[in-house]
């Protein structure tokens, strides 16, 4: 006969911790400790297998559950000498539910089950505490009436009220014993109006009904939609846990509390906890009284503190792991009644896990695995205070984290003012393009209503390390009349307010929040290095300046994996000739525009090449279509052509010629230097000519050139030849740098074609964000009217912009490294896309067998860790 | 030894017609003339392996090669009695360049090689035809001069122009033999003048030098360019022809001529050509002389013109196809000095197959192999008329075939105007928008100025059958002032002006050239139902309407693979409700709006069902963005905001909020199903309901609806639920109509997941168009800037978007049919990207086992005879 229902308690189980599938993991958890010998009150576990059985045969159960129920509550009454439903030494039971995924949302608990009429009156005869006992059995016809029967709590809330006012009482507590007995009684009629039936006084059928309403909650619309929210997936369905009662509130020497084997916020290794003395667990939660600290238990009751703290040394030692255990004390009587792993604050995952190892607890691996990639984040940035209320008037996609606060400013030359004059500012816009560059870097934070994850917003504040909210659609921004209409609010955002903005969350608040700073320490570079010896891919940074380059250093970037020379080119010194570079009539005009822009190309080089000194740097040649430099409002195409000395309709000719429909697809990457070679010509003179002169000054030059958005292996054959010619040139009189020619595969035919292509590439380099886009076909600047409902609509498992598409993306990525490595043994094959500092996209990249992954300065921590743990999945 | 020259002549030859590759086309039907004992002049043939072999050994020869040569000299001189360089019995010959496929550009021809001024003097006594020696040998200097070491043929042409001043005569035949004798000396000079050395006396030497500059010809720029051009690859170089000169102007028995074995202009049985009497072949090609047709021959050397009908029996009956060969008179022999393939117009192709089938000298198989599919497209379109001069001020590209000739309109409305009072127009426009469509449909001819082979423009003109010629950047448009500017023209196009435009070619030409009509006849359906007994692919077609329908029924199709909905949607009538529901506020608004459109569409479908009674119809479902449909001038918004009785703010908003940064990319497709069901449901309903009242009126309809976009499997499942919803609905009342639901394979990610997406789909259709922009990252749009010159500069083989690219896009092709098919044996898989209508892409499709292909009406016959083609060329 199949086993469906498994006893615990009195130093034996027939379950352990290991069983967690079926039997959820509070069954598993309650079976362990009491295999361990701790004072679990007894009960039995009813598997989750009978949950799956429930739902595949149209909500029956097997023919041998109760059979197994029933001589599991015999054995009980044995261990207990107590009886079920038996007026003289009654048997209280409860009933919750507990899936191997802790889960709210789903029917949870039923207490004081086996009360009824008869029972309640001989208990309240034998037991000398009559108000007590009519307590419980109000308690048990509320809970049970709200939580199995759907009668709603405001019901039986209207009747306490109405006794307390009768009574001339306040609180509940004052209520006498004969007014709970008179209010079980108006309790009960409340259950008859509202089902149309009795209160069940058979305690069995009590008891069948509460186990059948755990298992029907398995599938309300709450607990479904909680799972799709979290991605809850393959569990069988939710265990029941059947188990003897026991009270903290049955006098002085009674009470309950929850503690931590170690202080969840900090990790610091001290006991951690709080207790009402005479109180049930509920009153703990409610908040009511105020708890005591834990380390005056040992001053109320010295023995049952002295037991806790053994048990929390068992505990610990045991499950090699910070435990959050809930107890009670039943007149003097230690219970403890769950253990579960203890949830944490980033800083006390990472102290815990780190002390662990020195305490001899757990070794580095476990600690490596012990700290999730993102929580590092929240090392990282600036992040509200959490005990601070906040009420967003928005929200929007959580693009760049970290916290922000500052006054409202609409455009990119305001906010670069305001900063100058020491204003801290929150640019607003619709969208950000190449131009606020010098705006964003001047704010503490941005927002914008369009634009995904990858927007140029979200990209360039990651980069920049600057909270970012984008694609807040909520928000109508009128740069104009400097206003933003937000749905839902009276009142528009006005130029000068100060805002709030959650890049974490992707909440926006209205004044200021106020924040906490950034805790960074000794022991995360500790656990950063344990990370470094189990990881095998190499972790790059995304930087375009010497800062980000040294920035992303510190943090432990092992080399350049993209450097966008474009960024460059927006310099306020720089913009007038590149200008000039795209307005000449013919090749020398342009020859001529390029070479003003040479020495400052080289300054830049230089510079990056200094900061990276002995590590390698990949620079990209120009990659963005050449009419992201021309200014599209009329006043600076004025500008522009007085400084040009040109018509201003010469000016908007050549804007108007470069429109186009879909610039993500257009003139643009290698496109660009195939027709204009001269542009990449300068780039690579200036690459080589940096190299030269920083290797004169010491400098250990390992220049990487790759050429963005090839897709025929022709393309990348012609500008190699380019690129080589030129760099032949410069090194002919002195220095030879070595350096390596390879491209982005960021085109779907590149990966299809990668075994042609690599026949002139030394490495690859995934550029996923353009990957992602041509291979679904989404624009990352249009997706955000449709991907956030295929998302909740869970038509896509994730945004495909924030964690690579494995299905599809990724078998790209697999069919071009392995068509590349044919063609090319040893090809070095990197990604720089945003994907790279994402930690399940970096688990892909690691069983992909990519070289190395790169992203921006601020990810470079996550990634080393995210890349440890993949490497170590794979123990 | 290894043999490099070849000798033909006499009845026998080394060589044969099989042996074009090392020997040339012209040097293999010599030697293949020879042996069928032709009377063809003997001479030798030099393996073009010598071209390959001078080119790989920079540029020197074979060792054996001159010794070879002199062997085969010797042979000649034996068969001929005469010998090379000797006064009194001289050998004079050609030299004539001749590769595998004919290739104009390279050096052509030096004839009269062996004479010297001993040699002409001597000819000069023993002929007693001075004037005819002293005019070879002024010949040989000038061709020797000019083909062999480049002195420019003006130099020599100035000479004869004064010695005919100085002679006073008027034409070259009115100098004597005393002035020919002092030209030549003036000749002579010339050379010495511009080559530094004297002209080489020995005749040996000509020889070798004449060879030499044909295999040096091979690699001038002129014939790269050509091969470039006509993509001609894999050859080994050029072979060189060697052969005894015959003369047709040695008085009145002698002439020369050309001649088709049928005529190559309508394919009708009859010897077909012209001749001159007492000239040389030059004077034919000149056209001083006006040349007699081939008849007239029998009158004035009946026995000549009685052998020339003989060859054309013999050389018709061994080709088993039209020859086009060259003869010589010499003072009445009759000589054959070339015979090939002769080119035919379309019309003379089908003919001249057809016939010969009936004539039992070829089977279909071959009739059906013989005809270009592209050749077809003549037939299909009118044509200007090639014997009129056509100066072309502008080219684009030949997007659409056909000849239009019209008065210029800049706007469509103005083009429906001018049509409806019965004038021509030639719409001409930057590039035209769906908004366009009634100004298209209602002109002559498209002429845009931007946009590529699958530009708007482009698409609509070739599914209207409509001349278009496309992305003809030389044209600058001023819709507002209502002209374009022509670089190069001094004067714009100006409304009103007529114009020319050749679709067929990409010319454009001002004032009204004359144009001819198509003609279709019984020849070609009888071609055309051989081709349908051997092709294995279906064909369809692309159409939107009911006349479309009909006519591609006409061509053949097998059904409509493509119907698109959206361009129902442009309908006047129909626009203002299509608005409408883009702008309301909420579904409840989007589904009044649709209700109104339901009827118009029902209609739509009614006339299609019936026009294509007994065939599948595939309806795409709504695909492109909304925006789209709102109108981006002021005045529209305006009226249409009056229409809707809203502000033109609200408008304007509204076209400001849909805006995207790359459409091709956004928001269209399955994601418009995903986010406002209720428009599939309205266009499922639309079908359902005609398909079920036309069964009614006794019609065989089989609808299969296609979900476009599609990148995921889950967007198809929750749509064909929909799908299959609302249908159940539909059918409750009456009527079951069977449908099939499938998707559109456009999107890269939905060929890499095609086993997933095959699990919810009937039938796959590859959109080639998307896939093509997506696996390449190119706008079609937007590629013109770059795409011709990568074709020019062989970065890509040729226009992915005419051809299907099978390295890239050929890979996702294949690997979706194989997976999908893995999923579900037997799915249906067709093509309806414009590639459908592609030979080369047709043949593609045949090899990756597609079922079906579907093109634009008027590719219907072009598409069946290729398909044909492609089943026999796996034969």
């Amino acid at each position: 006969m199949k086993r469906y229902v498994y006893a615990f308690g009195g130093g034996t189980a027939d379950g352990d911790a290991t069983m967690k599938e079926i039997l959820g993991g509070k069954g598993a958890n309650l079976a362990e400790m009491a295999r361990l010998g701790l004072p679990v009150p007894p009960g039995f576990t009813i598997s989750a297998e009978v949950c799956r059985f429930y739902y595949e045969n149209d909500r029956t159960y097997p023919g041998e559950l109760w059979e197994q129920v029933d001589s599991a509550l015999a054995a009980l009454e044995e261990k207990t000498g107590k009886r079920f439903g038996d007026p003289e030494r009654p048997l209280l039971l409860s009933v919750r539910s507990g899936a191997a995924v802790s889960m709210p949302g789903m029917m949870d608990t039923v207490l004081n089950l086996g009360l009824n009429r008869e029972v309640a009156e001989a208990m309240a005869r034998s037991s000398g505490n009559e108000r007590f006992v009519w307590d419980l059995y109000r308690r048990l016809v509320n809970m049970f009436g709200d939580v199995v029967m759907g009668v709603q709590h405001p019901f039986f809330e209207t009747e306490i009220e109405k006794a307390k006012r009768e009574a001339g009482v306040e609180a509940d507590t004052d209520l006498t014993a004969e007014h709970l007995k008179a209010l079980t009684e108006r309790y009960l009629e409340v259950y008859r109006d509202h089902t149309g039936e009795e209160f069940p006084e058979d305690p069995r059928e009590q008891l069948r009904r509460a186990i059948d309403a755990v298992f029907g909650s398995w599938r309300t619309e709450r607990a479904v939609k909680y799972r799709q929210i979290h991605r809850i997936t393959g569990l069988l369905g939710t265990a029941v846990n059947v188990q003897t009662m026991v009270y903290g509130n049955l006098g002085e020497n009674s009470g309950t509390g929850v503690a931590f084997t170690r202080d969840p916020a900090t990790g610091e290794n001290v006991f951690y906890g709080e207790f009402l003395m005479n109180a049930q667990g509920e009153d703990v939660v409610a908040g009511i009284r105020t708890p005591l600290p834990i380390g005056e238990l040992g001053r109320i009751l010295p023995e049952c503190h002295a037991r806790l703290l053994e048990i929390r040394e068992i505990l610990e030692k045991h499950y090699r792991d910070v435990q959050d255990l809930e107890f009670t004390i039943e007149e003097g009587t230690l219970y403890i009644l769950q253990t579960r792993t203890g949830k944490r604050t980033a800083l006390a995952s990472v102290n815990i896990a780190v002390d662990m190892v020195s305490e001899g607890m757990i070794d580095r691996k476990t600690a490596v695995r012990r700290v999730s990639p993102d929580q590092l984040n929240d090392l990282l940035h600036p992040m509200f205070d959490p005990r601070a209320e906040r009420h967003p008037i928005a929200r929007g996609l959580a693009a760049s984290p970290g916290a922000a606060v500052g006054t409202v400013v609409f455009d990119a030359a305001e906010a670069e003012e305001r900063a100058r004059q020491g204003d801290s500012v929150i640019l607003v816009r619709q969208e950000t393009s190449p131009e606020d560059i010098g705006g964003m870097n001047a704010a503490a934070g941005i927002l914008t209503s369009r634009g995904g994850m990858t927007s140029h917003a979200a990209v360039v504040a990651r980069g920049m390390g600057k909270p970012c909210v984008a694609g807040c659609a909520d928000l109508q921004v009128d740069a104009e009349t400097r206003t933003a209409t937000v749905a839902g609010e009276p009142e528009p955002l006005v130029e000068g307010e100060w805002i709030s903005i959650d890049g974490t969350t992707g909440e926006v608040m209205r004044g200021r929040l106020p924040t906490i700073a950034p805790r960074l320490g000794g022991k995360v570079d500790t656990l950063l290095s344990w990370a470094d010896d189990f990881r095998r891919l190499g972790i790059r940074t995304n930087a375009d300046t010497p800062e980000d380059a040294r920035r992303a250093r510190e943090f432990g970037a092992e080399g350049i994996g993209l450097c966008r020379t474009e960024h460059m080119f927006f310099g306020e010194d720089r913009i007038p000739a590149v200008r000039a570079m795209i307005l000449a009539d013919d090749e020398a005009g342009r020859r001529r525009a390029l070479e003003e822009l040479l020495p400052m190309q080289r300054s830049d080089f230089e510079g990056i090449f200094t900061a990276m000194d002995g590590l390698p740097v990949t620079i990209r040649l120009l990659d963005p279509p050449l009419h992201e430099f021309l200014p599209l409002e009329e006043e600076q195409q004025r500008e522009m052509a007085e400084k040009l000395s040109i018509s201003v309709e010469r000016v908007r000719e050549k804007v108007e010629a470069l429109k186009e429909f879909n610039p993500m697809l257009g003139h643009r990457g290698c496109r660009l230097g195939i027709t204009y070679p001269e542009i990449y010509e300068m780039q690579v003179r200036a690459i080589g000519e940096a190299a030269r002169n920083v290797l004169r000054r010491g400098v250990s030059v390992y220049p990487e050139i790759m050429i963005p958005l090839v897709g025929t292996a022709e393309e990348l054959r012609v500008l190699r030849e380019l690129t080589e010619r030129v760099m032949q040139r410069v090194f002919e009189t002195e220095g030879i740098v070595d350096y390596l020619v390879g491209t982005m595969i960021e085109v779907p035919r590149a990966a299809l074609t990668a075994g042609e292509i690599a026949r002139h590439a030394d490495f690859f380099s995934f550029g996923t964000n353009d990957l992602t886009q041509m291979t679904f076909g989404y624009s990352r600047d249009d997706a955000g009217v449709f991907l956030p409902a295929y998302v909740e609509q869970k038509i896509l498992p994730a945004d495909p912009f924030v964690t690579l598409d494995r299905d599809g993306v990724g078998l790209l990525v697999r069919a071009g490294v392995k068509k590349g490595r044919e063609a090319r043994p040893g090809l070095k094959v990197g990604i720089c896309g945003e994907h790279g500092g994402d930690p399940a996209s970096i688990a892909f990249c690691h069983e992909a067998e990519l070289d190395y992954v790169s992203c921006s300065p601020y990810r470079v921590p996550i990634a080393r860790l995210a890349a440890a743990q993949a490497a170590l999945g794979e123990d």
